[in-house]
């Protein structure tokens, strides 16, 4: 069953699709191959439903809306190349990645080309404030990240460290999609920082269920093997209430030893996963949905509400 | 003996340089630490100077120029991060690189957090025309360079694969400087396009002397072994013109052999510097040069012009 969100923007969804094709017709064949690679690879498409769904509050304007969309999947997908391309992944999403098919140097600069493409599509809505703004958020995404691998292999990193790292890392894009969205159709300010803030706490949500699943789910739905995140040395909720909890600090540590030990990494993910952490993890990402669902009560009771209601439901219950 | 174009733009450069250095301030300490890093190993700050000195011609404004030319040297810089990445670049400029003092993953963010930082303080100019022009440039620039990776250790390079290959990956980014700095100096469109004309040609012929140099400069002057351009497979103008003048193919693909040779590169670069093809190269530069400076025929003999003049003469002499 199609979520109501997909199916509220679905015209406009195919049209974000469009223009992403569209840049995989560029003059150059080699470029043109590269990025037909990534762009017909496409997700859920979550965050560009969600910029458009953010629209149909008030002047739901397409031309302005589906660039702003599509900018925004851009992004995202820009850093998920130069993600791949540093982390060495061979495989993103069943296919194969830039850098393994065409080397780390091509798939920097083609993660480069998608930022410099985004950035022309927010800017070809003429409007100073989302360009501002998409701007900001590719430079907090950076500091997020350059956080977390900066912050790697720290055992007193709290749970407050980890709320702004993931803040920076993960929900800022998704505000981004959903202010610029309500700012694109002209809403009222109220309503604008109300999708703002509905943004930011269901973009922690989901980042704080994606932390979760990299101990709970199998590796065949993650597409990586289990434990990625506590081997590179990144510690996530479920790790950090694990060690709140009184649980066993060798046991982490042996999961980050050089040369990385798979069987020392399952240990840890076995005893995390098998703690009182994960249930509390989970209670921590649907107090942030809770929150995030509340922002939307000033919004008018329209079928868009609705779907953004029942976005945070699905961010909080998917199973992969 | 200062070059007129950097005592005219004094104050303001030093303006840049302050705009650089705050962006290392931010609130991260570990950010701070590598930006600073990045941030105080500045070259000979050639494209802010270009910028700023473009808007001399009209109403100089230096709260729109200092900004539009902080953005244009932090894509500079970025772009320099990245390459230095994927290159595995040790030291740039007498000091460490990032990713050998920070590792790749933050060497990769730290570039897009300089994009990030770039396009925000070109945002800040409000100006529509500039913002879309700096993200066009970006674009370019990366499918220049990716240009140059897939059709590399390619024999059929020709002369206009070259010059296409160089506007792409060097050219546009002058190009946007004296662009941009004409047109937020309310500069008149035919003046806005002799300076965008201007930096284009001026670019190319950078780009073609510091192709010569890569084959008669020495290492110290380098910063790094000569001929490693034709190393890493990259036919650039003396290579091309060797071969037109009947230079041997075989000596070419020695030097491209794996694992890399250095006594067949330093082979390769001997017998391409000894030819006639550096001259002949040095002949192109000379021809871009002069184009470049007939450019500003149409603009008034005031002391702005008499810089960038200057600087086209410095362009093409530099021994470095």
């Amino acid at each position: 069953m199609l979520l109501l969100a997909y199916r509220l923007v679905e015209t406009e969804l195919a049209q974000v699709t469009e223009h992403l094709r569209g840049l995989g017709r560029s003059e150059s064949t080699a470029l043109q191959q590269v990025l037909a690679l990534v762009l017909e690879n496409r997700g859920k498409l979550l965050r560009p439903t969600l910029c458009l769904a953010s629209g149909l509050f008030n002047h739901y304007s397409t031309s302005l809306l589906v660039p702003m969309a599509a900018g925004v999947e851009l992004l995202h997908t820009a850093t998920l190349v130069h993600d791949d391309t540093i982390d060495g992944a061979q495989v993103r999403r069943g296919r194969p990645t830039v850098s393994s098919a065409w080397g780390d140097h091509t798939a920097v600069m083609v993660g480069d080309y998608m930022l410099a493409c985004a950035a022309k599509l927010v800017a070809s809505t003429r409007n100073l404030r989302v360009i501002d703004c998409f701007a900001e958020t590719l430079r907090v995404l950076c500091e997020g990240e350059i956080g977390q691998e900066l912050g790697a292999y720290q055992l007193g990193t709290s749970r407050e460290d980890y709320l702004q790292r993931i803040a920076h890392k993960t929900a800022h894009l998704f505000a981004n999609a959903t202010e610029c969205g309500a700012i694109l159709s002209d809403a009222p300010e109220p309503a604008i920082q109300a999708l703002r803030k509905y943004g930011l706490l269901l973009g922690a949500a989901f980042q704080v269920v994606d932390d979760i699943l990299d101990f709970t789910a199998t590796p065949e739905q993650l597409g990586k093997p289990v434990g990625s995140d506590l081997e590179q040395g990144t510690l996530t909720l479920p790790t950090i209430l694990f060690l709140e909890l009184g649980g066993s600090e060798s046991l982490v540590r042996r999961a980050w030893a050089q040369p990385v030990s798979r069987e020392c990494v399952n240990e840890a993910v076995v005893a995390i996963r098998d703690s009182r952490a994960v249930a509390a993890s989970l209670d921590e990402a649907r107090q942030l949905a809770t929150q995030a669902r509340q922002c939307l009560d000033c919004l008018p009771a329209v079928p868009a509400r609705q779907a953004l209601e029942e976005l945070v439901d699905y961010v909080v219950q998917r199973p992969n």
